[in-house]
């Protein structure tokens, strides 16, 4: 049997696709410790369940396909703290910020199109692109510069008559960068001269360190008819398992597009939209503590990491992310021996092998990404294991 | 700015686009008797929102990309009164039926491919299919023959080198067809003569009347590894806004590629999962009860339907949709006008025009899809007001 092309060529995650080693190593009694997947172990604030619990109608209906009015309006108000203000028709809730990534790919872009990325990118916009046939086009940063982007020729250097946007995550993942003022301007102008769309990806928007300006794609009026606003409920409210998200766009006309898609699928889950409405009406103060425990968090691993030998990054500002050039020649082989051959006192690390992040041939198989999303206790015996892993699998190796 | 052909040229959802007209008959102050969409008002188990308040973790993670093995295991269950066999690695979890639609077309055609479906056929294989530039290319069947397909040489003739599939649903929606086995079986054999892929939706797999045999492409062994069956919670257990689907198939390697997909959206939301755990479990005696209601609804509905002037319709025989062929010239104009500019005692009713459930152009515009999930009651003063409506139009386009 002859499947398609498209999902035979597409990648699989790097962040789930060893999975099964890991559940390997728990089967013989391992405990793992996953920097891997993005699932932080914040608490989800008690009103989503509260919401959830208090839902008594009979039937458990199909919801608008544009989402709940009251869900949008929620968001509504969250973006006004921004400085962002959506109409109701500007905003479509979707399953996660993955299926707001999926159909706003689909909208902008055909079969042989092309969307710029800034390398390396959230591996899943490779993957809905090329489900989809489309082109991911990479723009390469480096871990030198903190992946911040290069200059406005060298982006414009990959720009074909096939380029439809330019889509990026800001806070990054996997990168942790947070582009200054001037990036986002820059891209904003490239957009404005080439006809291009930005797909922003700005799911990470509360986590940003070290008192830096932030700067929402939103803001940037000139170019509103050309932005698309990607965000989601899962790393902000710590609610990865509501799946979601939304696309929030000044377009109306796109987002008329956009909502045939959402009219196929018929909608997002009922429950989950009537918890989220609370989640978006959480106070500020929930930010700032839920920053401020991530800062010291990033600041452990970035200390740790600065004490292992070999180990190149810039630190990482934003997300809860950073990726890392290891000593090492095969990052996934590495990321396998210590899930498969490795543990100290029973206990080893899980990381995702940036190679899936990268389009460039080639490029980050060095790499991993860790995610800094446990408590300081757990995060200390997980920076331990990798540095011993570090120091054993290179004596292995030698 | 231009947005992509593939969105521009996909077709509005004909059982969500009239919507609008809706929700201004009721801020008007009608009353409107949704007989447009398949939302049942039979109550969901309450077993589902037990299991859901019974949640207890802090955090709402991610849940596995395939699903919670303990869903999975009870679909498992499930598929076993009908003599179908599936392993844990043989059935995918996703957002509705509506993604496994999506993810198995994905799945089986690349952009220009075609895959073929008896017409009418449930509208969004259409929307669904265009989003990823594939085309449905119709097998056209006839309200006078019951929607029954045509003959072989028929089907075949419209088979080229780019048909990779075959999909349906069965019960049909939007025609209440039940397939008989002969059917079934020439279906299966054009499949393996032509190597294609069935896709088979049976997500009314239990709302089948008058004691007819039922046939499930699960129950064809000779054809297994070309069969994907798409199913959800929506009807079966009136849990439409859980959006809980899957996909099985016994074709290993499908679904290994199919998991790629389901990886990139991370997962499906982890409560609804949960109540769904128990939807499966539901008794059989449920399905009974439930179905003798939808059998007194049909025959209600017909007898209504076949006493109106000019209306043509066989008695569908499962599913809780009817196709009626209606003595007007535009059903969507009527469906229209009876929104806008009709009403009984303040009364009026809502249906979906029929010509977007075909591909064929001209076809099905005098015809409307009826969905009986409403009570006696209201079905009765449902039908009274079409039939009044019926003569009112009549007379005004005289």
């Amino acid at each position: 049997m002859k499947f398609s092309n498209r999902i035979v060529n597409m990648q699989a995650s790097p962040i789930r696709k060893l999975v099964p080693y890991a559940t390997k190593a728990k089967a013989d009694g391992k405990k793992v410790y996953h920097l891997n997947i993005g699932q932080p172990d914040i608490k989800t604030p008690q009103s989503f369940f509260d919401a959830v619990k208090n839902f008594n109608e009979e039937v458990l209906e199909y919801s608008f396909s544009q989402g709940m009015p009251e869900l949008i309006d929620a968001i509504r108000e969250y973006y006004k703290n921004y400085d962002m203000d959506f109409d109701q028709d500007e905003i479509l809730i979707t399953n996660g910020g993955s299926e707001a990534l999926m159909f706003a790919i689909i909208a902008i872009a055909d079969a042989g199109d092309e969307i710029l990325s800034p390398e390396p990118f959230y591996t899943n916009y490779n993957g809905f692109a090329s489900a989809v046939d489309v082109n991911i086009i990479p723009i390469t940063t480096k871990a030198e510069n903190g992946f911040h982007l290069p200059s406005r020729n060298e982006i414009e250097s990959v720009i074909t008559n096939k380029t439809r946007g330019i889509v990026l995550s800001n806070p990054g993942n996997p990168t942790g960068v947070v582009y200054t003022r001037e990036e986002i301007e820059m891209l904003a102008s490239i957009a404005k001269q080439h006809d291009l769309f930005i797909i922003a990806d700005e799911v990470y928007r509360e986590f940003v360190y070290d008192g830096l300006e932030y700067t929402s794609f939103g803001n940037i009026k000139e170019i509103q008819d050309r932005v698309i606003i990607v965000d989601s409920v899962s790393k902000r409210y710590s609610a990865c398992g509501a799946r979601i998200g939304s696309i929030a766009s000044k377009n109306k006309e796109l987002m008329q597009q956009i909502l045939k898609l959402c009219q196929g699928r018929l909608c997002v889950p009922t429950l989950e939209q009537i918890g989220s409405i609370e989640l978006y009406k959480t106070p500020k103060s929930y930010f700032e503590e839920v920053n401020a425990e991530y800062k010291r968090r990033r600041d452990l691993v970035y200390k740790k990491l600065c004490e292992m030998e070999g180990v190149i990054c810039k630190e990482p500002k934003g997300a809860f992310y950073v990726n890392v050039k290891l000593p090492v020649e095969n990052a996934e082989d590495f990321v396998i021996w210590m899930l498969k051959d490795f543990d100290v006192d029973g206990e080893t690390v899980m990381m995702a092998p940036s190679e899936g992040f990268y389009s460039t041939p080639g490029l980050g198989k060095d790499e991993v990404r860790i995610a800094y999303i446990l408590n300081e206790d757990d995060l200390t015996k997980a920076m331990d294991i990798l540095k011993k892993g570090l120091e054993t699998y290179r004596n292995l190796n030698k």
